[in-house]
């Protein structure tokens, strides 16, 4: 068990956070998206926990992962027994130091946890958007964040930190807003999928489809496309776990039974965990966002969308410090994505720290408890606070 | 491109081929399952190429994979332009030389393919097994090949080859019926699935288990659960290819567009493809079949049913000569599987060769041209036959 479990969590943790609303375009001038569609108004849901100091320089941004929220640590009541998603690595004396930096997670646009998405009333019908919803991007996810980040009268981010689709914000943001981001931390994440990341979410958008419940998205009325949407999951935690992981966690053990059934019910603990996770999700997502937001994530490409096609030129825009980290168990995102793109940024001649670490869990290590990494995160950003205090560095 | 295409197909082929039956229990004695139930009458839909020996000597058993059917070479008629699955592997003058050897092939029970499975009539109720079809295992396709072999009068098959799912039941009978085979091929193959191979067949069972249309497996008479299906093959076809191989395939292009098209249709070549190959595959096989296959799949696992939990006590019972092929870009069933099963094998004193081959194609490599790859099968069968003939061997 030992390799395992790296670290116990025993930190304090942030306390009683709220979730808070920013809009903007109420006033019918929206935002224009990548698309070409307009969207109005824009609502992005947002928590923060820390004190933003007196000069506003010790802001972090974290941008969640694919189906994530704006609840990024602490909890909504003080009995409440679920914290925030990344409370491991945010809070008073974490990785994340909640008693030096001021932290701000907002919800993506395109998502259902608060902020403007299929869910949402569109103001032309009074309806809900649902697959009327204009197809979102990461660059677009990433502008409405900014206008968060101004209404916070920050003028520039400490630091942008994120896995997975998270990173892909992370890397949009300093390549978009060079001027407003002293530090990027893109964590388990790529600058572009694969076709087999396209192809796994194709598979998983085709499960909620195939649903007759999902109508063509309008099933507000009619009852949610439940049994597609769980399916989509299955197929993308799969993703996210590892040959090793799967192994070490289940193997071939069987649930709640001594021999095998010879029947469809779930023989293995395997399928028992991929049941549960599918109908958890359901629970708590919904279908249209899974939709919009994965292909967000198919769509991201930097090298065309900022550099005609070359990385090198894309990362040309930026001016930060990175810290890329990669997971030798990732094989959504794996580490020869991550050096693709720490070659590009050398190459431009920036400052740029890449870790891979040694971690068995696949996609999923860097939500996992991991000393390695928590020192990373905690040192770099320490680093970079510490030269923005003195001045001592152009780029901060 | 040239890494891609080690061999031009060029070899004849067997020519037109039958498809035969082979029923046996029609008089109620059927077969005693494993789950305990019992199956009769049973079929098998088999076929033949090359010619049995005098001393029936030469005949070559092939398992087909997991969705396969008896039609490994050959056409059906004259002038059909698909041949069978593994042509490019069996007729005279390629690897399985049918100038030299007798090949039968044989559809699984529990398939779709002409053996009995959930498609058949069952005798008790004058409808479709569909659901109600009883569980099969891998030990139970293996007790029904030896039927068919017993009934074309050979008392020691020279050799039983096959990959994926088929190498599972190569596997059986070099372990069940030791005395019945001189030499066995198990290809890209597994002794028990890991639980990442499980999860990706629970998923793709829950996809089809989660459209309306499947009935509890009951649609014959109200439409065949054709989405559901098409999603389950989508899943399983991502696992059959590899990253590289999709990357070199299909990378980011887009299908039948220069620029996105910010919608849900298929904008990657990638999804096209899946759509594509999952649209077909509804066509030609049935979803209750492929809830048996796959079922069947995951239950095999050679050291508990015949090793009491032990891998080496299980090839303590062969006694044939074995080359055991992996891929190393296979990660279905990963290279460091087919080392578990080989180190197992020499522990017995068990005569056995194990290549890795670098191909680059994923699980598929088994069914795609490669120079290597053939001449390995070819050498070994040769090698295996000449001592046959000359009965110089003792294992023979």
């Amino acid at each position: 068990m030992s390799e395992y479990i790296d670290t116990l969590e025993t930190g304090k943790t942030v306390g009683v956070v709220k979730r808070r609303f920013f809009t903007f375009g109420d006033n019918g001038v929206g935002l224009d998206l990548e698309s070409g569609r307009t969207l109005s108004p824009v609502t992005l849901a947002y928590e923060t926990c820390g004190t933003l100091n007196a000069d506003r320089s010790n802001a972090i941004l974290v941008c969640h992962a694919l189906t994530g929220d704006a609840h990024v640590a602490g909890v909504y009541q003080e009995d409440d027994p679920k914290p925030g998603w990344w409370d491991m690595m945010v809070g008073p004396g974490k990785p994340i130091d909640t008693d030096r930096y001021f932290v701000i997670c907002s919800n993506v646009i395109g998502g259902c946890m608060g902020s403007t998405g299929p869910l949402s009333r569109n103001p032309q019908t009074d309806q809900p958007y649902a697959a009327s919803f204009p197809v979102v991007t990461i660059g677009d996810m990433v502008r409405c964040q900014r206008r968060l980040v101004d209404s916070l009268g920050i003028e520039k981010l400490l630091a942008v930190i994120g896995g997975s689709v998270g990173g892909m914000q992370v890397l949009e943001w300093s390549v978009r807003y060079p001027d407003r981001v002293c530090a990027a931390v893109p964590l388990a994440t790529t600058t572009k999928h694969s076709a087999q990341a396209i192809a796994f979410n194709e598979v998983a958008r085709q499960a909620i489809m195939a649903d007759p419940k999902w109508n063509n998205g309008n099933y507000h009325d009619t009852g949610r496309p439940e049994h597609g949407l769980a399916v989509a999951r299955m197929v993308g935690h799969i993703t996210y776990l590892s040959d090793e992981s799967m192994r070490h966690k289940f193997d071939r053990r069987l649930q709640d039974r001594v021999e095998l059934s010879f029947d469809f019910e779930a023989d293995f603990q395997v399928e028992s965990y991929l049941r549960y996770q599918g109908n958890k999700f359901v629970d708590r997502f919904d279908a249209n966002s899974f939709l919009y937001l994965t292909k967000a994530a198919d769509y991201f490409n930097l090298e065309n969308q900022h550099g005609d096609g070359s990385l090198v030129a894309a990362f040309s825009r930026a001016t930060c410090r990175y810290l890329v980290v990669s997971f030798t168990s990732d094989w959504l995102y794996p580490t020869y994505q991550s050096k693709t793109m720490v070659k590009a940024m050398k190459k431009n001649g920036l400052d740029v720290s890449f870790c891979e670490i040694e971690a068995p869990w696949g996609h999923d290590a860097f939500l996992l408890p991991n000393d390695r990494f928590n020192a990373l995160i905690n040192g770099f950003l320490d680093r970079t606070y510490a030269e923005r205090m003195k001045g001592g560095s152009d780029a901060l």
